[in-house]
């Protein structure tokens, strides 16, 4: 059994993070979301919060689960025996520091592959920043959340 | 008539943002340099002393004027019925933000253009940031801010 | 009367083009669509043809027209008192290249401005090069090419 | 039955693109290593010779195999009934393009995705185009192209 | 006497540093480097630390020597007669960052060059918040520090 | 004695490549700026010609000499006893095929040494192809090329 691991924080989930979900989730047999939990640096949202709203949006996912983690994903990826992490790519800033991550997971663990996927075009643009502060500006977040978590994200920021 | 907005934080205005705003003045009716005031990011000066300096620095440019906005720019730039939003770019880093922000704010409000014009050449190097360190360590900083406001600047700084 | 000049070498004409000529007429008095001839170059689809695929598309802007140009961009702008030259914008390369272009050119004219749009969203994949191939080998480029001119360059390219 | 394809011209193999096929080939059932046979671009190699440099290379990985393709890639995929089509990414410059084309590629057909992985940090230097220099003057590529084909390619060059 | 300085915070010193200052030393007569003591960035280690895992470090480089410096960097150099600044480069985020800073100090002083080295192959991933976090989350650092200072730094660390 | 190697096509020279000639020559004993003679491609000016409006622009610096090479650049600094090669650097895009050439060279003599100088502000633009370009189409290039062979090279093109 294939399993890959798609991290990230997801502070809150989008509908580009939906995105590369579902499409990582045809080319394995289980895909675990790993939401990292950093003590250093205080998220928007808890990390249950963020827990439900990933779980709430990938429900129609079959083979899609969520967790969390902390400290080193290689280390996490290891003891959830997954053959890869899968990672999106927008722009060319992201690119390059997803290179060296992947460079020194590498270093680190040899067998665990790091896959990258393209946004989505309509996704290009996307971040979970840009959704924090649409929503807290009261700005309209309609398609850059998915639809089964949008009023909770607007009633969390309003 | 056609009204443009320039936006920044401009903390504090440099030779570089006057540039821009000269150029952009001479392409639209009305030229607003709008100071963005965000409640969580605690700038190095207040709204008010970078309006002043602002105000000064393009006391000769008849069709341009300062405002301050809080929230959105597109909202803002809605309400002030702008026709387009004019940045000037620097870096390759500056041009992948700058485009994110062009595409969200497209997709919030498909008729306010996003305009890009690039800076001097002499400019390519300079940002508010340098201008402070260069300021707050007694680095000579002629020719990178505005001669209206140089005296004001090492006074604030020193 | 503000004139503006979008320049290119339009071989052939795609939706990418044509949603920065909309874009950009909306913005000035007179738009110039400025076919670049280029004796060293060989193009694929001949001056005249290229001129006509532009003229059909664009035949819905009022104040858009259709020109040649031989020898330097800059000289061209000046012969027809142009105020600015206007560019669409895609990846980081094409910024770099344009950067390097508007530099030399403004070193060449202060007086004539370089004004960069960003390329919409579904065309920031798009260039000619990429219609080329597509016609050649039997692709479908529909919504890839002005719908106006969709048959001929299908017909041509068969 | 998962079946992938890794494109390129392989003019010729290099160790890079040896790496990226075996670890591409460890996440899927069967691995399609297809040349591109484009005519109006004048290979050094024949395509005969590229594909021979290439069998002898992949001889160890039982459920990869070498075919040729001409026309779109897309197609060519399609009639494959491939799940994914995988690239090795070194520079950003590689990766705009493959960006671009991965992108155009989606549009064309939405349900053959696109797999990035980065080159091994030992090849982040090395494309066939240096392979030709070092070997066509006399450089020594040991360890930049497939042992198993060394003596081949430096037997083609000098 | 030809004096260079190599700049950092070596929060902690890595093994690519060390890289750049061996590499450094060899083209210059005497080469300084300076930690530079910022009071409004809290680093992990203080300024005593880092510099006795610098000493011990390059203890086998005859011609270096650790020295700390505060304010502008430019200042420092012009008061130790400094030749040239020497930077490593890693990736493209690194080298406009560095570029711009590079711009800065020559406007600031004419006379002092930037000199760029880029980074050995093997370092290309490696900054000094990737060790951090592995060495903070119990990853293997061995290689990424000098052999000489990795028992401090897992120490300071664990 | 420390050797420094200035490679380039020189074609023609023009005052970005002479300003990272005086900066170079500064910081060695002996520098060679070394015209590469590559069979495969065209260039406009001959080998001879090349070297004849070098010499004159460099006349001034006691230490600097022209010289040809064909092949390996790395073979050529080999036989020269050079202790680095000197390049400047202008956009990201050079920057990446530099770095991607300096990895390789490290590869083929891990002794020589790659040193990058930025290119000054006022050159940033310029390129041997935007002198050609400016010449051949009757643009002014005073500024542009090193003042010795204004003439030369207007001469040539016209």
């Amino acid at each position: 059994m294939k399993t890959w691991i798609c991290p990230g924080s997801f502070d809150p989930v989008t509908s580009g993070h939906i995105d590369i979900i579902k499409r990582a989730a045809k080319m394995c047999d289980r895909l675990i979301v790993a939401i990292g939990i950093n003590d250093k640096k205080a998220p928007f949202l808890t990390a249950g919060e963020r827990r439900r709203l990933l779980e709430k949006s990938i429900a129609g996912i079959p083979n899609a689960e969520v967790d969390e983690f902390q400290g080193l994903l290689i280390e996490y990826a290891r003891k959830m025996e997954a053959a890869a992490i899968v990672k999106g790519l927008r722009a060319v800033s992201d690119y390059e520091y997803e290179l060296q991550m992947a460079l020194l997971n590498k270093r680190l663990d040899e067998g665990i592959e790091t896959i990258f996927l393209m946004s989505g075009i309509n996704f290009s643009f996307l971040s979970s920043r840009a959704v924090r502060e649409l929503a807290s500006n009261g700005g309209d977040i309609r398609g850059l959340v998915p639809d089964e978590v949008l009023d909770d994200i607007m009633a969390k920021y309003r």
